[in-house]
């Protein structure tokens, strides 16, 4: 029960940081329990269907602050968390994937072929838009850990979805790449400055938000 | 330090779990984490686009389980997570949302009032199929809260997408309360015979998922 008021303190700790503590930058242990939990994120067949860059060059968060309306927390965090899906989602992922899971786990991807077909039949059965959105759900997943897994680190972060995603496209060089940026989040330090840590949270009242059947 | 190995620790421990032990039931702790942690997932605005029904219910169970293409999960887990996000998303929400910050801020509406355009602004320029993609990205948000939530807790889930949601709607109700389910989660503890937690868990390299800049 202790452990669980410590997620839960966590999770009320943490807030959309708006500004950031220049000064203060990840560990490498931290960066590394980041980037662990991101990996370790569930995902639809676990196809884990995009993939995440990590910002920490100075010059190019100048940039991609300008491409989200000058935003500080886009130079003034430490390292900044962007998820990028592909723009042409094919059955060629899902062979790599099988590919892994073969080798993973020692066997051939014969043995798994009825899911691999499964997998390719969904693939095949969505438009690319489709298959964007439901790419682009997979990648919230990832978010969701990542936010938590920082709160529960006390590195702090902020989610955005307000930037221009062409031009973080090709600040990022993710075109080249047939990816595109879906969501983002600056994480670091919270500056002792930023007022926004000490307004309450608002949250919608457990009879609002749950229904019990 | 520690601390964080028991977050990767847990991550790794948890997996989709198919098979749940039928004779094992949340505590009323167990619950009120996993609905304490959803109610502070963060979301865009903070807006909390959706409801969270929760089934325990065994015989509203045994009709989402042949929604559900009779998957065995939605009857023997213990509490069965429903995220739904509203089919007609307006203006209203938003005026309720900032209800719900000045009531918790003790403000008046007034004192966020551009906070409060920017948000309806949004919300107007966009259709309610646009609209519905940002709703389901924000509880899938939820969702990796969730997942993580119950992982730390040692509490099983199964994220699953396979389902029918026009049925589960109609099951549950929703469609009077003009909601549509989006993705679901049972949530229990494995069963000693799910042999699907032996399997090794496979992911991405971190070559493969991580681009630094």
């Amino acid at each position: 029960m202790e452990n669980n008021k410590e997620i839960i303190s966590a999770l009320n700790w943490r807030y959309a940081t708006k500004g950031f503590d220049t000064s203060k930058k990840l560990s490498e242990g931290q960066l590394n329990l980041l980037l662990d939990a991101v990996q370790l994120a569930p995902s639809s067949y676990g196809l884990q269907p995009y993939q995440i860059i990590v910002v920490t060059n100075q010059e190019i968060k100048e940039k991609l602050k300008a491409a989200a309306y000058g935003q500080p927390q886009l130079t003034d965090a430490s390292h900044v968390f962007v998820f990028a899906i592909n723009k042409n989602y094919t059955t060629q992922h899902v062979d790599d994937y099988a590919n892994n899971i073969a080798a993973t786990r020692n066997i051939e991807v014969s043995d798994i072929q009825g899911f691999v077909d499964t997998m390719k039949g969904t693939v095949e059965s969505r438009t690319q838009e489709e298959l964007a959105v439901w790419n682009a759900k997979q990648a919230y997943i990832a978010l969701g850990i990542l936010l938590e897994t920082a709160a529960l680190a006390e590195i702090d972060a902020c989610p955005m979805e307000g930037f221009n995603n062409a031009q973080f496209d090709e600040i990022l060089g993710l075109a080249d790449k047939n990816l595109t940026s879906v969501v983002i989040a600056p994480t670091g330090f919270r500056s002792a400055d930023d007022a926004y840590q000490h307004f309450a949270k608002v949250r919608k009242s457990k009879e609002d938000l749950f229904i019990h059947i």
